[in-house]
């Protein structure tokens, strides 16, 4: 067996909803919890609920001028602000000053960041490309004591990519992805699957505080390959619909020769090429300007060494 | 056996997508047909498709300044619109110029509005509160002849309240309401439904310009009878959402004591009156800033004439 690692207990940990302002368990969770923080009491730290984008919020969108959970890259939080800019560049520096500097020691333990999508996710738990030990340790708890079942986990952005999520600001984070779910509607499902995550999630910090040990583990995420468009036409707009035998089968995996697109002449496109993947994110209404109809992703296995509280 | 009614042939139909931006069967379906108009090509009438709120559609959002589906409205189209007034007043004149006047001889004789919800709504057919004969006739022709099985009719406004909707502007009109579909997404399974009704309306209108006699019938439709918002804080914040039991039991019988809300505590809400009902629109996305969570419906059977082209 190996020899477990030793991290620092976790003190501070935050929990943000409203990243997007229009995916609606996360903003009407942490707006409760503002209300009434009882259930996130724990003995061994403290929580801090907050709206990710408030103005976005108000405003029943995801963002106002540019995406808040693609603004925590050093090019926006290291410049001065100017009124001119977006008011997610603020915000971001914000938060970042808040629950950061992201980077530094005296940045946040923890960062859980609330999402919805409305692809047909399930419970997905969503980790950047450098995750730590502890995060991954907490997604292998989830999987395994959550009363939620199948919590697939995503990482989610290639290997190198500069982490520009929410999540990136403390030192450990966990971005939850739960779907389908329209924007701008909040669905009772959801909604309580989401609170019994983060409860398990809040659960794990205290185990690990109070010295319990996790033991190592090997565990499945899936990993971005490749962002797929639309099929388009010369003038940029979409020429096909993603099949009906595609829609809502994320985590399932795909074959050449099966079916990916539909036009509106009713011709079937089929996957041409000889890869097999795991298409995520499948008809995510956010990512049709970003021009990107499903993501592709391989299923690795990481072996995890053992974790414990340094003492 | 009752006598026929009998109306004059119709020769011009309009069919609108993208009366509101974000429902993406009909703003893709229409643009599809500006391209190629051949499969609404009928031998006795012309079919004009078009984009109701261009503007929004380009942002895919609901509207830009106003609900362009509530504008149709003699306080809208009689008033002269200044550049200080919502762009959907001036739109709504545009279209009631191009397709009416509304209430005139001189308007289109038919005009299809296609439109999504959230709400898990099926294939619904929406007639206003006056409707033509010709229009349930084209109802009941749908519901007993198209694939598409299971067109529930749905009467979009109280008696009496008058119609400011984009169907109103012609002299006889039908909107379809297909859902459950996220705002933003088109999915191929309701495109294709969607589809289907249209060519199916399409069809019956070329079988009545062709002297077809449609037999009397009886048909059953929903009718509304309240909107029915969520319980709020004080602040006018929703303090509950939909209970799972009922989520997605659009069109199922609600009786006392069903649970209807749950609270952001875990509480249950029950329907406490003694009426039962029939909820439509549940939880659909761009009714929350309406003040509605649903629609209560009764059902009512309604007895109708024969109809045939006037000769």
């Amino acid at each position: 067996m190996s020899q477990p690692q030793y991290l620092p207990p976790l003190r501070r940990v935050a929990i943000c909803g409203g990243t997007h302002g229009n995916e609606m368990s996360g903003v009407y969770l942490v707006k409760h919890w503002l209300q009434d923080p009882s259930e996130l009491q724990r003995s061994t730290f403290q929580v801090t609920p907050f709206v990710g984008n408030p103005r976005a919020v108000e405003q029943c969108v995801r963002y106002t001028g540019r995406d808040l959970n693609r603004t925590f890259a050093a090019a926006f939080l290291n410049t001065k602000a100017s009124d001119s800019d977006f008011q997610e560049i603020q915000r971001a520096q914000e938060i970042n000053q808040i629950f950061g500097p992201k980077g530094s020691s005296q940045a946040y333990d923890f960062m859980l960041d609330l999402h919805n999508t409305t692809a047909n996710m399930g419970c997905c738990l969503l980790l950047k490309s450098e995750f730590s030990l502890l995060s991954i340790h907490m997604c292998n708890y989830i999987q395994k004591h959550c009363t939620v079942r199948h919590c697939p986990i995503l990482v989610c952005q290639a290997s190198g990519e500069e982490a520009s999520f929410m999540m990136s600001v403390a030192k450990h984070g966990l971005a939850l992805e739960l779907g389908p779910q329209p924007q701008g509607v909040a669905r009772a499902d959801l909604l309580a699957k989401m609170r019994t995550i983060v409860a398990c999630a809040l659960d794990f910090i205290e185990l690990f505080n109070k010295g319990t040990l996790f033991p190592a583990f090997e565990i499945e995420a899936y990993i971005p390959v490749e962002r797929k468009d639309f099929p388009r036409y010369p003038n940029g707009e979409i020429s096909a619909v993603i099949h009906p035998n595609l829609q809502d089968k994320d985590f399932q995996l795909l074959k050449p020769g099966d079916p990916v697109f539909q036009t509106f002449d009713g011709e079937d496109i089929l996957h041409d090429g000889d890869d097999t993947f795991f298409p995520v994110f499948i008809n995510e209404a956010a990512y049709y300007e970003k021009k990107t109809a499903f993501w592709k992703t391989k299923k690795e296995t990481f072996a995890q060494p053992a974790l414990q509280k340094a003492f």
